[in-house]
């Protein structure tokens, strides 16, 4: 049995690394956070941590650090402040702020995915226990108005299949998309008690490869359909239970689950996809909403950690 | 005929904008740009545009635009600089110098789609003429040395299908990943007669959707091959004739061709896949290499501009 075997059953490791290469590398460069095993203490630097929060923008997860910071009340040694551990990568912006890991994962599947697996192997050389990864996104909703707060009970990809299908080694392998139901419902009990003004629902999330033509959009460069078409598809993914969607929780879904992460996805509407497609609401709206998912993240782990 | 139609067919403007729904509206907000067509005389602002440079970190397009802005020895009026011109976005870089954009894209192909869809659109409302597009960018190459330069000649997916799948108001779409075979060869001989010193090939690319398994390394969080399969595989591809592997090629060929807009793609190679998985050449070196493809891509702009 190799080590990484024992892994899968080590009681005092939660993450899996189903990988059984990385054990027998002296050096793992997780390249795109510019962090490394060979460079780094890894398990001093990151041991502790709980919960790895991500969302899109440097910008907004930048926010979420310094947020997250005054919520857990969490005083820096004088003379620090808080700096982007993944600057030098110019490439994803890392923010730790006790328990909490603050990152950006950027646009899209693809981009989510290289920082997942460089993440999950953070977490797997850091030694790490009972971590939980939270998704704070923004999404466009059906027939919910915009402020709306969606946590994702089930992920389907842009024909409804719920798993990820992606191509290695010239086959294709299909992972199902699963999230951790008990957590959803955690956090939804955690919304009605301490956001009770906020619209909070949990519903079926479609996740696409496109914010245009996948979504069914009107105003990309391209459109082959008319509007009447775009609105009986909309039809279609309401009727089927789809409350959101947007374009990395179906990689989130499936990568946590094969990694044994408890994995959620709490997103903001921004526009209620029935009435249009751009969105045009003022800015100082949209940033108002946006901080609604950090807002419930931040009651969650409260909450969890016995601050409330 | 449609407003629309009619553009399809003019010989003043390049871009074919295939969508009837834009002409109708009165402001097209660039969201992930942060423009629009209401707010910004668009025209007046972009309309000289000849060449849209982009890549995959806001960091390196915005060396890129120091870098071309000395190249074409454009001098900015007294008491100004290049200025992000979607900093308000909080997802895109974008600089213009003279008759060139700069523009990060991030990485996968729905970032770079997203992106793509509103810049053709941007080409659309500014009425710019002839316009080419460029990715300079970085992958792995198979057979090759760190520090080549390949232009890509073809695209596949991870299946080595050389066409865009996307999924469609719940239907699946196919574009042809096409690029211009004349551009290929201009910038080949540019590349010949001005950078002598560098290895410059043209060969077929393949585009993945994933850096880890989707390109067959060992050094992900998960990997169920071994060390066997995979060199068999990249020996597959090596037969195939694929140079090199990186992660938006795919939808920029298949989205350029679908506007009618000529596009090229030239990489840096950072790595010889057959030798290994990890990027692990000094920072100095990496920079070296990252900068060829700008090199390749100046000295193409100048000769197109008269100026060598």
């Amino acid at each position: 049995m190799t080590e990484n075997q024992n892994r899968l059953n080590k009681s005092d490791c939660d993450v899996i690394l189903r990988n059984p290469h990385i054990s027998s590398m002296t050096d793992d460069v997780l390249y795109h956070l510019s962090l490394s095993s060979g460079s780094y203490d890894l398990q001093q630097m990151f041991g502790d941590i709980k919960f790895v929060c991500m969302g899109g923008t440097p910008k907004r997860m930048e926010s979420f650090a310094n947020f997250i910071q005054k919520e857990l009340n969490i005083k820096l040694p004088t003379g620090t402040v808080l700096d982007d551990i993944s600057k030098r990568s110019y490439r994803y912006s890392m923010y730790k702020i006790g328990p909490v890991l603050s990152i950006s994962h950027g646009m899209g599947i693809p981009s989510l995915s290289i920082m997942l697996h460089e993440v999950i192997k953070l977490m797997y050389h850091a030694k790490c226990k009972d971590v939980i990864f939270i998704r704070l996104g923004t999404c466009g909703g059906i027939g919910l108005p915009g402020g709306t707060l969606v946590i994702t009970e089930s992920v389907v990809d842009g024909l409804l299949r719920p798993y990820l299908e992606t191509h290695v080694l010239g086959k294709t392998i299909k992972r199902p998309a699963v999230l951790d139901k008990e957590l959803a419902e955690e956090l939804m009990d955690v919304g009605k008690e301490q956001l009770p003004d906020y619209n909070i629902v949990m519903g079926k999330t479609m996740c696409t490869y496109d914010f245009y033509e996948g979504q069914g959009r009107l105003d990309g460069a391209f459109c082959d359909y008319n509007e009447q078409d775009k609105l009986m598809h909309l039809e279609v993914l309401r009727k089927e239970g789809v409350t959101n969607i947007e374009m990395e929780s179906l990689a989130f879904a499936a990568m946590c689950s094969y990694a044994g992460i408890k994995g959620a996805v709490v997103c903001v509407t921004l526009l209620n996809r029935l009435h249009g497609d751009q969105v045009s609401v003022p800015k100082s709206k949209l940033e108002e909403w946006q901080h609604r998912p950090q807002e419930l993240a931040a009651a969650f782990i409260k909450k969890r950690l016995n601050l409330v």
